[in-house]
């Protein structure tokens, strides 16, 4: 068996690091993957990342490789790894390259921290985990508690009860694109 | 963007059930799929699983669906479903396929009990949970208590501590076929 030939093109990147909400990155992944959605993981090294509940995950890229132009989707799943994300310059031009080209972006829990540093969200309509509503109501952004809020070509959510609802309308925007 | 022309021939059919221990089917599938080695996850009947702690999976297809021809690899996580699955006709039925047709079968944890029940065991090299060694005695294997054993064919982990060298050996096993 030819494991390497047989890699078919990507369509979504996930950028990830330690400290994930280990369910919100696994389960869109697993549920996406087998609606033939595939994925990559990219970190700020390439390597192993290890959720907030130990769940060990390999990133198979850093995001210095990450090229955006090879994935339709951006996928920011949450718990503490968006904090230290949205410090990285290159994690921030990733973000704005989807939104400057209309893609889809799906960001869930503190995911949405990424987009509100990438200064993407002013004028948006988005949810988010609760704690991060204030920051996201000051960079501009119109607040909604729902389970999912799909405004153009942004999709959040609030945390992992709402990972159904919110593949469900990855799903529903990748086919309708 | 057409999902459902993009998907591609699956590699590995994983076996699972409600109560599965949730690192050990999704650390396996993502660290495999990062690796160009695709699963398709079956269960009892097709449609989303739990993990014993909570992680929801979703299976595409039921084993009485699944045709291991399909396949080139048979993969069984553990936790508590096990337990269900080998008192299921279908799924012994797939395991004697995969030892027939000497093609590779991973299994951790509680995942060697299904092999047991299919009759399998007789002579052959494995680990387990550590619960699971007296039954594997029994059974006429030769039980070696390391973190993971290869034996032709077959490939098997206790815990999962001891993923990385499980999924370590997979890959071997996957690139020499």
């Amino acid at each position: 068996m030819q494991i390497s030939s047989e890699k078919v093109r990507k369509h979504v990147l996930i950028i990830s690091a330690d400290g994930f909400e280990d369910s919100e990155l696994l389960q869109p992944y697993q549920q996406l993957n087998e609606e033939g959605v595939s994925a990559d993981i990219a970190s700020l090294q390439a390597g192993t990342i290890t959720g907030k509940h130990g769940m060990e995950v390999k990133a198979s890229l850093s995001v210095d490789e990450a090229n955006p132009d090879d994935y339709q989707m951006l996928f920011l799943p949450g718990g503490k790894a968006p904090a230290e994300l949205r410090k990285n310059q290159r994690v921030l031009e990733i973000v704005r390259h989807f939104f400057q080209q209309n893609k889809p972006v799906a960001a869930i829990c503190h995911g949405p921290q990424i987009l509100i540093s990438a200064g993407v969200m002013e004028d948006r309509t988005s949810t988010s985990y609760p704690s991060v509503a204030g920051e996201l109501r000051e960079a501009g952004a119109n607040y909604l508690d729902q389970e999912v809020v799909v405004d153009g070509n942004l999709i959040t959510s609030r945390k992992p009860d709402d990972i159904p609802a919110f593949v469900g309308e990855i799903l529903a925007l990748l086919k309708e694109g």
